[in-house]
Protein backbone atom coordinates (compact mmCIF):
# COMPACT_ATOMS: atom_id res chain seq x y z
CA UNK A 1 0.00 0.00 0.00
CA UNK A 2 1.40 2.95 -1.37
CA UNK A 3 0.37 5.15 1.72
CA UNK A 4 -0.38 5.28 5.31
CA UNK A 5 -4.22 6.45 6.30
CA UNK A 6 -3.16 9.37 8.20
CA UNK A 7 -1.91 11.54 5.11
CA UNK A 8 -5.12 10.97 3.66
CA UNK A 9 -7.04 11.83 6.63
CA UNK A 10 -5.69 15.26 6.79
CA UNK A 11 -6.17 16.24 2.74
CA UNK A 12 -9.80 14.92 3.07
CA UNK A 13 -10.26 17.19 6.33
CA UNK A 14 -8.72 20.40 4.21
CA UNK A 15 -10.61 19.10 1.12
CA UNK A 16 -13.71 19.52 3.27
CA UNK A 17 -12.86 22.47 5.14
CA UNK A 18 -11.95 24.30 1.88
CA UNK A 19 -15.68 23.90 0.69
CA UNK A 20 -16.74 24.73 4.07
CA UNK A 21 -18.44 21.09 4.20
CA UNK A 22 -17.90 20.58 7.40
CA UNK A 23 -20.83 21.67 8.85
CA UNK A 24 -22.76 19.03 6.74
CA UNK A 25 -20.39 16.57 8.00
CA UNK A 26 -21.80 15.70 11.46
CA UNK A 27 -21.66 12.01 12.01
CA UNK A 28 -25.03 11.08 10.98
CA UNK A 29 -24.85 12.43 7.68
CA UNK A 30 -21.46 10.32 7.14
CA UNK A 31 -22.49 7.61 8.25
CA UNK A 32 -25.75 7.76 6.00
CA UNK A 33 -23.22 8.38 3.31
CA UNK A 34 -21.02 6.14 3.72
CA UNK A 35 -24.14 3.20 3.84
CA UNK A 36 -25.33 4.96 0.32
CA UNK A 37 -21.87 4.07 -0.99
CA UNK A 38 -22.01 1.16 0.05
CA UNK A 39 -24.93 0.10 -1.87
CA UNK A 40 -23.30 1.53 -4.71
CA UNK A 41 -20.83 -1.49 -3.77
CA UNK A 42 -22.87 -3.96 -3.36
CA UNK A 43 -25.06 -3.26 -6.63
CA UNK A 44 -22.48 -4.39 -8.65
CA UNK A 45 -22.66 -8.15 -6.61
CA UNK A 46 -26.53 -8.28 -6.46
CA UNK A 47 -27.46 -10.11 -9.60
CA UNK A 48 -23.81 -12.09 -9.76
CA UNK A 49 -23.04 -15.79 -8.73
CA UNK A 50 -20.41 -15.59 -6.31
CA UNK A 51 -18.03 -17.22 -8.68
CA UNK A 52 -19.11 -14.34 -11.31
CA UNK A 53 -18.23 -11.74 -8.45
CA UNK A 54 -14.52 -13.32 -8.04
CA UNK A 55 -13.93 -13.11 -12.10
CA UNK A 56 -14.77 -9.17 -13.11
CA UNK A 57 -14.20 -8.05 -15.89
CA UNK A 58 -11.76 -5.16 -16.09
CA UNK A 59 -13.78 -1.83 -16.34
CA UNK A 60 -15.96 -3.69 -13.56
CA UNK A 61 -13.26 -3.90 -10.96
CA UNK A 62 -12.66 -0.02 -11.80
CA UNK A 63 -16.15 0.78 -11.09
CA UNK A 64 -16.21 -1.29 -7.64
CA UNK A 65 -12.40 0.19 -6.72
CA UNK A 66 -14.35 3.42 -7.45
CA UNK A 67 -17.07 2.89 -4.93
CA UNK A 68 -14.48 1.00 -2.52
CA UNK A 69 -12.71 4.29 -2.78
CA UNK A 70 -15.76 6.28 -1.96
CA UNK A 71 -16.68 3.93 1.71
CA UNK A 72 -12.99 4.80 2.53
CA UNK A 73 -13.15 8.49 1.97
CA UNK A 74 -16.83 8.23 4.02
CA UNK A 75 -14.98 5.99 6.91
CA UNK A 76 -12.08 8.32 7.00
CA UNK A 77 -14.54 11.67 7.41
CA UNK A 78 -16.47 9.93 10.22
CA UNK A 79 -13.44 8.95 11.96
CA UNK A 80 -11.65 12.27 11.33
CA UNK A 81 -14.93 14.43 13.41
CA UNK A 82 -15.31 11.61 16.15
CA UNK A 83 -11.45 11.38 16.72
CA UNK A 84 -11.18 7.34 15.85
CA UNK A 85 -8.16 6.08 14.65
CA UNK A 86 -9.84 3.35 12.09
CA UNK A 87 -6.56 1.08 12.06
CA UNK A 88 -6.54 0.89 15.76
CA UNK A 89 -10.01 -0.11 15.78
CA UNK A 90 -9.56 -2.65 13.19
CA UNK A 91 -6.26 -4.28 15.01
CA UNK A 92 -8.19 -4.08 18.54
CA UNK A 93 -11.49 -5.68 17.12
CA UNK A 94 -9.60 -8.32 14.92
CA UNK A 95 -7.43 -9.29 18.31
CA UNK A 96 -11.40 -9.20 20.10
CA UNK A 97 -12.37 -11.85 17.30
CA UNK A 98 -8.86 -13.97 17.36
CA UNK A 99 -10.13 -14.75 21.07
CA UNK A 100 -14.01 -15.14 20.07
CA UNK A 101 -13.45 -17.10 17.36
CA UNK A 102 -10.71 -19.79 17.87
CA UNK A 103 -9.31 -21.73 15.10
CA UNK A 104 -10.25 -25.42 16.33
CA UNK A 105 -13.35 -24.23 16.43
CA UNK A 106 -13.92 -22.34 13.93
CA UNK A 107 -12.57 -23.74 10.94
CA UNK A 108 -14.71 -23.67 7.95
CA UNK A 109 -18.17 -23.16 9.61
CA UNK A 110 -19.78 -19.70 8.67
CA UNK A 111 -22.17 -20.61 11.58
CA UNK A 112 -19.82 -18.96 14.05
CA UNK A 113 -18.85 -16.53 11.45
CA UNK A 114 -21.49 -13.75 12.39
CA UNK A 115 -19.49 -11.04 13.31
CA UNK A 116 -15.76 -10.96 11.41
CA UNK B 1 -2.28 6.59 13.05
CA UNK B 2 -0.50 3.72 15.00
CA UNK B 3 0.00 1.92 11.19
CA UNK B 4 -0.37 1.33 7.11
CA UNK B 5 -3.43 -0.65 6.23
CA UNK B 6 -0.82 -3.54 4.72
CA UNK B 7 -0.03 -5.26 7.75
CA UNK B 8 -3.66 -5.21 8.73
CA UNK B 9 -4.57 -6.68 5.31
CA UNK B 10 -2.24 -9.48 5.82
CA UNK B 11 -3.41 -10.26 9.44
CA UNK B 12 -6.77 -10.64 7.84
CA UNK B 13 -5.50 -12.78 4.88
CA UNK B 14 -4.34 -14.68 8.06
CA UNK B 15 -7.24 -14.66 9.92
CA UNK B 16 -9.28 -16.27 7.44
CA UNK B 17 -7.11 -18.46 6.08
CA UNK B 18 -6.55 -20.26 9.51
CA UNK B 19 -10.06 -21.00 9.91
CA UNK B 20 -11.06 -22.00 6.06
CA UNK B 21 -13.38 -19.36 5.37
CA UNK B 22 -12.01 -17.99 2.41
CA UNK B 23 -14.93 -19.93 -0.02
CA UNK B 24 -17.21 -17.66 2.17
CA UNK B 25 -15.36 -14.68 1.52
CA UNK B 26 -16.36 -14.17 -2.24
CA UNK B 27 -16.35 -10.11 -3.20
CA UNK B 28 -20.78 -10.57 -3.51
CA UNK B 29 -20.59 -11.58 0.18
CA UNK B 30 -17.88 -9.34 1.78
CA UNK B 31 -19.58 -6.85 0.33
CA UNK B 32 -23.08 -7.97 1.67
CA UNK B 33 -21.24 -8.02 5.35
CA UNK B 34 -19.65 -4.35 4.82
CA UNK B 35 -23.23 -3.20 4.06
CA UNK B 36 -24.47 -5.34 6.99
CA UNK B 37 -21.94 -3.22 9.13
CA UNK B 38 -23.17 0.18 7.91
CA UNK B 39 -26.24 -0.63 9.27
CA UNK B 40 -25.11 -1.18 12.38
CA UNK B 41 -23.01 1.67 12.16
CA UNK B 42 -25.90 3.96 11.11
CA UNK B 43 -28.33 2.95 13.69
CA UNK B 44 -26.48 4.51 16.35
CA UNK B 45 -27.60 7.72 14.74
CA UNK B 46 -30.85 7.18 13.55
CA UNK B 47 -32.92 8.82 15.88
CA UNK B 48 -30.05 11.56 16.64
CA UNK B 49 -30.40 14.52 15.88
CA UNK B 50 -26.97 16.10 13.92
CA UNK B 51 -25.97 17.67 17.05
CA UNK B 52 -26.08 15.26 19.56
CA UNK B 53 -24.29 13.13 17.28
CA UNK B 54 -21.65 15.18 17.39
CA UNK B 55 -21.45 15.01 21.00
CA UNK B 56 -21.75 11.09 21.76
CA UNK B 57 -21.22 9.94 25.36
CA UNK B 58 -18.15 8.19 25.86
CA UNK B 59 -19.79 4.31 25.85
CA UNK B 60 -21.67 5.02 22.61
CA UNK B 61 -18.45 6.58 20.81
CA UNK B 62 -16.79 3.04 22.26
CA UNK B 63 -19.92 0.71 20.53
CA UNK B 64 -19.82 3.39 17.18
CA UNK B 65 -15.48 2.48 17.38
CA UNK B 66 -16.99 -0.76 16.96
CA UNK B 67 -18.71 -0.71 13.95
CA UNK B 68 -16.26 1.65 12.13
CA UNK B 69 -13.73 -1.12 12.17
CA UNK B 70 -16.00 -4.44 11.41
CA UNK B 71 -16.61 -1.71 8.06
CA UNK B 72 -12.66 -1.71 7.63
CA UNK B 73 -12.06 -5.29 7.91
CA UNK B 74 -14.43 -6.10 5.78
CA UNK B 75 -13.41 -3.02 3.02
CA UNK B 76 -9.88 -4.63 3.66
CA UNK B 77 -10.69 -7.97 3.27
CA UNK B 78 -12.85 -6.97 0.24
CA UNK B 79 -9.96 -5.40 -1.08
CA UNK B 80 -7.90 -8.10 -0.30
CA UNK B 81 -9.40 -10.57 -2.59
CA UNK B 82 -9.74 -8.13 -5.62
CA UNK B 83 -6.50 -7.10 -5.31
CA UNK B 84 -7.29 -3.42 -4.75
CA UNK B 85 -5.24 -1.28 -2.80
CA UNK B 86 -7.80 1.07 -1.21
CA UNK B 87 -5.20 3.96 -0.38
CA UNK B 88 -4.12 4.48 -3.42
CA UNK B 89 -8.12 3.68 -5.27
CA UNK B 90 -9.00 6.56 -2.26
CA UNK B 91 -6.49 9.15 -3.37
CA UNK B 92 -7.41 8.52 -6.83
CA UNK B 93 -10.85 9.41 -6.21
CA UNK B 94 -9.93 12.23 -4.12
CA UNK B 95 -7.86 14.10 -7.09
CA UNK B 96 -10.73 13.30 -8.92
CA UNK B 97 -13.41 15.17 -6.64
CA UNK B 98 -10.91 18.36 -6.21
CA UNK B 99 -11.68 18.58 -10.10
CA UNK B 100 -14.98 17.89 -9.95
CA UNK B 101 -15.90 20.05 -7.01
CA UNK B 102 -13.73 23.23 -7.63
CA UNK B 103 -13.33 25.17 -4.27
CA UNK B 104 -14.70 28.68 -5.34
CA UNK B 105 -18.19 26.87 -7.01
CA UNK B 106 -18.67 24.08 -4.15
CA UNK B 107 -18.05 26.78 -1.01
CA UNK B 108 -21.20 25.88 1.67
CA UNK B 109 -23.07 24.25 -1.01
CA UNK B 110 -24.74 20.58 -0.98
CA UNK B 111 -26.27 20.64 -3.86
CA UNK B 112 -22.76 20.13 -5.59
CA UNK B 113 -22.09 17.47 -3.04
CA UNK B 114 -23.63 14.48 -4.03
CA UNK B 115 -20.78 12.33 -4.21
CA UNK B 116 -18.23 13.25 -1.35
CA UNK C 1 -54.90 3.18 -1.10
CA UNK C 2 -55.92 2.14 -4.45
CA UNK C 3 -55.42 -1.55 -4.05
CA UNK C 4 -54.29 -4.68 -1.85
CA UNK C 5 -51.01 -5.68 -2.49
CA UNK C 6 -51.71 -9.26 -3.21
CA UNK C 7 -52.63 -8.29 -6.90
CA UNK C 8 -48.83 -6.45 -7.00
CA UNK C 9 -47.66 -9.39 -5.79
CA UNK C 10 -49.28 -11.75 -8.73
CA UNK C 11 -48.39 -9.21 -11.14
CA UNK C 12 -45.10 -9.09 -10.28
CA UNK C 13 -44.71 -12.97 -10.65
CA UNK C 14 -45.74 -12.80 -13.74
CA UNK C 15 -43.24 -9.99 -14.53
CA UNK C 16 -40.12 -12.10 -13.50
CA UNK C 17 -41.93 -15.23 -14.96
CA UNK C 18 -42.24 -13.96 -18.79
CA UNK C 19 -38.82 -12.67 -18.33
CA UNK C 20 -37.47 -15.92 -17.00
CA UNK C 21 -35.84 -14.18 -14.34
CA UNK C 22 -36.56 -15.94 -11.22
CA UNK C 23 -32.97 -17.84 -11.22
CA UNK C 24 -31.60 -14.48 -10.33
CA UNK C 25 -34.29 -13.71 -7.54
CA UNK C 26 -33.20 -16.05 -4.78
CA UNK C 27 -34.00 -14.65 -1.57
CA UNK C 28 -29.80 -13.86 -1.00
CA UNK C 29 -30.41 -11.26 -4.44
CA UNK C 30 -33.67 -10.14 -3.57
CA UNK C 31 -32.61 -8.65 -0.06
CA UNK C 32 -29.45 -7.04 -1.73
CA UNK C 33 -31.52 -5.67 -4.21
CA UNK C 34 -33.74 -4.26 -1.40
CA UNK C 35 -30.75 -2.75 0.53
CA UNK C 36 -29.06 -1.26 -2.53
CA UNK C 37 -32.56 0.57 -3.33
CA UNK C 38 -32.94 1.96 0.50
CA UNK C 39 -29.84 3.30 -0.06
CA UNK C 40 -30.99 5.65 -2.86
CA UNK C 41 -33.82 6.72 -1.00
CA UNK C 42 -31.83 7.64 1.81
CA UNK C 43 -29.30 9.04 -0.52
CA UNK C 44 -32.21 12.24 -1.10
CA UNK C 45 -31.96 12.52 2.53
CA UNK C 46 -28.26 12.26 3.41
CA UNK C 47 -27.04 16.24 3.18
CA UNK C 48 -30.98 17.53 4.63
CA UNK C 49 -31.58 18.63 7.75
CA UNK C 50 -34.46 16.79 9.16
CA UNK C 51 -36.57 19.80 8.50
CA UNK C 52 -35.71 20.20 4.95
CA UNK C 53 -36.68 15.83 4.79
CA UNK C 54 -39.96 17.36 6.08
CA UNK C 55 -40.92 19.54 3.23
CA UNK C 56 -39.57 18.13 -0.03
CA UNK C 57 -39.52 19.86 -3.44
CA UNK C 58 -42.27 18.70 -6.20
CA UNK C 59 -39.57 16.67 -8.03
CA UNK C 60 -37.57 15.08 -5.01
CA UNK C 61 -40.52 14.11 -3.55
CA UNK C 62 -41.41 12.14 -6.73
CA UNK C 63 -38.04 11.00 -7.04
CA UNK C 64 -38.43 9.58 -3.61
CA UNK C 65 -41.41 8.15 -4.44
CA UNK C 66 -39.78 6.58 -6.99
CA UNK C 67 -37.47 4.66 -4.81
CA UNK C 68 -40.04 3.78 -2.41
CA UNK C 69 -41.53 1.93 -5.22
CA UNK C 70 -38.41 0.02 -5.75
CA UNK C 71 -37.74 -0.64 -2.17
CA UNK C 72 -41.88 -2.32 -2.00
CA UNK C 73 -41.39 -4.01 -5.45
CA UNK C 74 -38.33 -6.01 -4.19
CA UNK C 75 -40.07 -6.29 -0.62
CA UNK C 76 -42.95 -8.04 -2.81
CA UNK C 77 -40.88 -10.41 -4.68
CA UNK C 78 -38.87 -11.39 -1.36
CA UNK C 79 -42.25 -12.15 0.14
CA UNK C 80 -43.10 -13.85 -2.82
CA UNK C 81 -40.32 -16.38 -3.00
CA UNK C 82 -40.46 -16.98 1.02
CA UNK C 83 -43.72 -17.81 0.79
CA UNK C 84 -44.65 -15.00 3.50
CA UNK C 85 -47.70 -12.49 4.08
CA UNK C 86 -45.56 -9.08 4.35
CA UNK C 87 -48.82 -7.37 5.64
CA UNK C 88 -49.92 -9.97 8.42
CA UNK C 89 -45.77 -10.37 9.12
CA UNK C 90 -46.46 -6.41 10.12
CA UNK C 91 -49.75 -6.72 12.03
CA UNK C 92 -48.10 -9.21 14.27
CA UNK C 93 -44.73 -7.21 14.74
CA UNK C 94 -46.91 -4.00 15.77
CA UNK C 95 -48.91 -5.81 17.91
CA UNK C 96 -45.63 -7.16 20.02
CA UNK C 97 -44.29 -3.48 19.40
CA UNK C 98 -47.12 -2.15 21.29
CA UNK C 99 -46.61 -4.94 23.59
CA UNK C 100 -42.80 -3.86 24.29
CA UNK C 101 -43.46 -0.15 24.43
CA UNK C 102 -46.61 0.88 26.41
CA UNK C 103 -47.71 3.99 25.71
CA UNK C 104 -47.27 5.37 29.31
CA UNK C 105 -43.17 4.50 29.31
CA UNK C 106 -42.18 5.43 26.04
CA UNK C 107 -44.12 8.78 25.63
CA UNK C 108 -41.13 10.80 23.67
CA UNK C 109 -38.78 8.60 24.76
CA UNK C 110 -36.11 7.96 22.08
CA UNK C 111 -34.23 5.61 24.07
CA UNK C 112 -37.05 3.20 24.35
CA UNK C 113 -37.42 3.27 20.26
CA UNK C 114 -34.30 1.34 18.85
CA UNK C 115 -36.80 -0.84 16.92
CA UNK C 116 -39.31 0.45 15.38
CA UNK D 1 -52.94 -11.40 1.91
CA UNK D 2 -55.25 -10.37 4.66
CA UNK D 3 -55.84 -6.75 4.58
CA UNK D 4 -54.97 -3.54 2.93
CA UNK D 5 -51.90 -1.79 3.70
CA UNK D 6 -54.82 1.29 4.42
CA UNK D 7 -55.25 0.32 7.85
CA UNK D 8 -51.82 -0.36 8.83
CA UNK D 9 -51.03 2.93 7.81
CA UNK D 10 -53.72 3.76 10.27
CA UNK D 11 -52.77 1.89 13.18
CA UNK D 12 -48.86 2.79 12.64
CA UNK D 13 -49.96 6.71 12.71
CA UNK D 14 -51.86 5.95 16.28
CA UNK D 15 -49.47 4.16 17.34
CA UNK D 16 -46.65 6.58 16.42
CA UNK D 17 -48.79 9.71 18.05
CA UNK D 18 -49.64 7.86 21.02
CA UNK D 19 -45.99 7.84 21.95
CA UNK D 20 -45.42 11.14 21.05
CA UNK D 21 -42.81 10.09 18.20
CA UNK D 22 -43.53 11.83 15.59
CA UNK D 23 -40.71 14.49 16.02
CA UNK D 24 -38.49 11.42 15.63
CA UNK D 25 -39.78 10.54 12.50
CA UNK D 26 -38.66 12.67 10.00
CA UNK D 27 -38.86 11.59 6.54
CA UNK D 28 -34.28 11.54 6.57
CA UNK D 29 -34.97 9.11 10.33
CA UNK D 30 -37.41 6.96 8.78
CA UNK D 31 -35.06 6.31 5.67
CA UNK D 32 -32.55 5.85 8.16
CA UNK D 33 -34.33 3.69 9.99
CA UNK D 34 -35.60 1.67 6.97
CA UNK D 35 -32.09 0.91 5.51
CA UNK D 36 -30.91 -0.31 8.80
CA UNK D 37 -33.62 -2.65 9.32
CA UNK D 38 -32.52 -3.77 5.65
CA UNK D 39 -29.14 -4.46 6.94
CA UNK D 40 -30.87 -6.33 9.47
CA UNK D 41 -33.14 -8.64 6.16
CA UNK D 42 -29.42 -8.73 4.23
CA UNK D 43 -27.48 -10.60 7.31
CA UNK D 44 -29.46 -13.36 7.40
CA UNK D 45 -28.46 -14.04 3.95
CA UNK D 46 -24.93 -13.03 3.71
CA UNK D 47 -22.77 -16.41 4.19
CA UNK D 48 -25.78 -18.46 2.26
CA UNK D 49 -25.25 -19.79 -1.12
CA UNK D 50 -28.14 -18.67 -2.86
CA UNK D 51 -29.51 -22.13 -2.89
CA UNK D 52 -29.76 -22.20 0.99
CA UNK D 53 -31.55 -18.80 0.95
CA UNK D 54 -34.09 -20.45 -1.13
CA UNK D 55 -34.25 -23.42 1.44
CA UNK D 56 -34.62 -21.58 4.90
CA UNK D 57 -35.09 -22.97 7.96
CA UNK D 58 -38.33 -22.92 9.63
CA UNK D 59 -36.83 -20.94 12.76
CA UNK D 60 -34.56 -18.44 10.14
CA UNK D 61 -37.73 -17.99 8.32
CA UNK D 62 -39.82 -16.74 10.92
CA UNK D 63 -36.58 -14.09 12.17
CA UNK D 64 -36.71 -13.32 8.34
CA UNK D 65 -40.18 -12.59 8.72
CA UNK D 66 -39.95 -10.44 11.93
CA UNK D 67 -37.57 -8.36 9.54
CA UNK D 68 -39.59 -7.93 6.83
CA UNK D 69 -42.18 -6.91 8.73
CA UNK D 70 -39.61 -4.26 10.38
CA UNK D 71 -38.91 -3.27 6.91
CA UNK D 72 -42.13 -2.32 5.92
CA UNK D 73 -43.70 -0.73 9.11
CA UNK D 74 -40.56 2.16 8.36
CA UNK D 75 -41.90 1.76 4.81
CA UNK D 76 -45.15 2.48 5.58
CA UNK D 77 -44.18 5.27 8.05
CA UNK D 78 -42.30 7.18 5.50
CA UNK D 79 -45.18 6.74 3.01
CA UNK D 80 -47.64 8.27 5.88
CA UNK D 81 -45.31 11.55 6.46
CA UNK D 82 -44.79 12.16 2.84
CA UNK D 83 -48.29 11.71 1.73
CA UNK D 84 -47.07 8.52 -0.62
CA UNK D 85 -49.85 6.08 -1.67
CA UNK D 86 -46.97 2.88 -1.69
CA UNK D 87 -49.31 0.65 -3.90
CA UNK D 88 -50.08 3.21 -6.43
CA UNK D 89 -46.68 4.02 -6.86
CA UNK D 90 -45.63 0.21 -6.94
CA UNK D 91 -48.29 0.27 -9.99
CA UNK D 92 -46.75 2.59 -11.75
CA UNK D 93 -43.16 1.78 -11.35
CA UNK D 94 -43.99 -1.46 -12.54
CA UNK D 95 -45.78 -0.51 -15.56
CA UNK D 96 -42.91 1.74 -16.30
CA UNK D 97 -40.63 -1.19 -16.01
CA UNK D 98 -42.92 -3.44 -18.03
CA UNK D 99 -42.19 -0.93 -21.14
CA UNK D 100 -38.19 -0.12 -20.09
CA UNK D 101 -37.68 -4.27 -19.95
CA UNK D 102 -39.67 -5.64 -22.94
CA UNK D 103 -40.28 -9.32 -22.50
CA UNK D 104 -38.33 -10.68 -25.97
CA UNK D 105 -35.46 -8.65 -24.83
CA UNK D 106 -35.14 -8.99 -21.18
CA UNK D 107 -35.64 -13.08 -21.34
CA UNK D 108 -33.33 -14.43 -19.21
CA UNK D 109 -30.75 -11.60 -19.31
CA UNK D 110 -29.55 -10.37 -15.76
CA UNK D 111 -27.56 -7.48 -17.70
CA UNK D 112 -30.88 -5.69 -18.66
CA UNK D 113 -31.97 -6.23 -15.16
CA UNK D 114 -30.42 -3.64 -13.05
CA UNK D 115 -32.93 -1.90 -11.77
CA UNK D 116 -35.99 -4.67 -11.20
Amino acid sequence: MADTLDDLGKRLERFASEREWQRFHSPKNLASALIVEAGELLEHFQWMTEEQSRALAPERLEAVRSEVADVLLYLMQLCNVLGIDPVKAAQDKLAANAARYPVEKARGNSRKHDEL
